[in-house]
């Protein structure tokens, strides 16, 4: 039985992780989820190390909303610093799944984007785990996750 | 019985840590509060780390205050690594409350929005160590520290 | 038998692994290589460290495409910090192979870059590894990849 | 006995250890002074490392001036972070004392800085190491080091 | 009989390691040299790590010359935090010599810089491993590489 651990903020303004557990459990069997909410994404490495250490996971998903601010952009690189820290340290997994306001142009338009990248990386992070073919065999396809897959470069001209 | 470690310093322009520690025993009892005053900003991880270290602390409130000038801001992000650095590399949760200056528009309102932040983080830190579901519970929902909360998307179309 | 590990993405747009797999198999023999496929440029950190630590690797190719937004800058110098990380830490070479879409003009001249430089980088694997004398005759010669080289200083006045 | 590091460049143009090390004899007894130079800021951090290692410090002063122009500017953040992780590492204070010719407009002037900056920080290490309880009595109070202080927020409105 | 570790690219256009090597020779007896080149400056860390674990070198000199787009400035970066990295890490000195094509105006003041600049750092190496008092000697007196040296502040005013 593999643990996946699922780490979120109070400060993200969308329930990332309840779309991306429910995302989890369509992929299949297998696995356990273990949740930690803290504050806002500076807090998210420190809880991928406990839950990696203290709850046993195999792999986390790390999902946060950087803020609007100018400032806010430094906290997202020293967050995303400290969760590849994390997960270098561990040699286990952190798939980080970070939205910014800024990517959408409405709160419709940010809702859809934000649940539809928790969704993707959900099933990235399930295929990381439990089908590595499956990322194989997409190697180099041009997939993207929120927005819709681009494909390789060759299609295109 | 939990140690809660405060680290601030010389150089902010508010007793951050006097507002945090007053709102921490407010939050309830089972803790000691362990302190360490140090310069500036820079300083602050190194506080931290013997905090965890030395005092045994299990969680640590890191505050100040970076100055305004352009030189100022990169310190900010090296003292913002450093903490990340020392939260991963002790498994145990660093909660960072940084306040600029230019977040406020007159010495009022900077002393307000400075408190506040104090004593929200505050909350947070006491919430981490002895209640995590309470912040399970408000996974997603906006929350902010130091301004009004701005709750989910959802509520705002 | 030495074995090279190959990490590359499913976000990339060009299979930039089948091209250096293929280069590395013209160059000789004497290694076997050991794949890992992974959604983005920052989960090819830990891929590479799995490919050390439990697959046995000896160096690793690490293969990906940064986005063209701005946000996927700060993305790209995340995954090569934690790439750097990681040799250090293995003390075990990881050669680099990241390619961007604004390098090149049109898809067709992208597609040949991107190529070339795989290429490119897996004769600089394989030399790191089986014949480190080339690269000490080429010191300070100005070599390129997916460029034509542009030689030493010397020559060009 | 207790042990001071202190670490400067020949690359700075004014002697910043020199003040520093007549600072600290003034502020009592109690310890040794413990001295590596080095050519430039990038060399400070392997300084300090070798100086707790080697010559047992408790605590480094790290000296130096950044050069003034734009590349020197990525030095002084790498040299920054470099001192960072050796005093995380290590669990020890590193006092950085950096000083850049911008923050003045003339020589003397930018040599009333130095030497002021110098001294203030050399008060602070001993303060450090021998009168924490000093540090914690000052929180919050907007001091400087090379500058008047401004004082905390509340005296200024 | 001291190490000392030489590491360079065949990216850069300039024999550095060759420059570097020659004037070392020229200071003084005591000491082997052990040398690897790599492709490009971001596997100057690795190179370095393995030059201290593998060869048994006391200090590394690691010489590279950063591409002149945009983005080289990002691998620049990330090249000198690995560097200081693995410095700390193994708490022996690495002394960096990069050379920015931009800070010449022609090949041939170019080819002088990069000369210069490899013979000074050389000059520095040999300093810090066999005469630390010439160093000391010169604490905070302005000295350059690669330039002329600019002395303290004094005597310009």
């Amino acid at each position: 039985m593999k643990r996946i651990g699922v780490a979120d903020t109070t400060f993200a303004r969308v329930d990332l992780a309840g779309y991306a557990v429910r995302t989890l459990q369509e992929q299949g069997t297998g696995f356990r989820v273990l949740r930690r909410t803290v504050p806002g994404i500076k807090d998210l490495p420190v809880a991928c190390r406990q839950l990696f250490r203290t709850d046993g996971a195999d792999l986390c998903l790390a999902l946060g909303m950087p803020g609007p601010a100018e400032l806010d952009r430094t906290s997202a690189e020293v967050a995303s610093m400290g969760l590849m820290m994390t997960g270098v340290l561990e040699a286990k997994p952190i798939v980080e799944c970070f939205v910014y306001e800024a990517e959408a142009r409405s709160p419709a338009e940010f809702e859809t984007l934000a649940r539809r990248r928790a969704q993707e990386h959900a099933i990235n992070a399930y295929a990381m785990l439990f089908r590595p073919h499956d990322l194989a065999r997409h190697a180099g396809e041009g997939l993207r996750q929120g927005f819709p897959d681009v494909g390789p470069v060759r299609r295109t001209h």
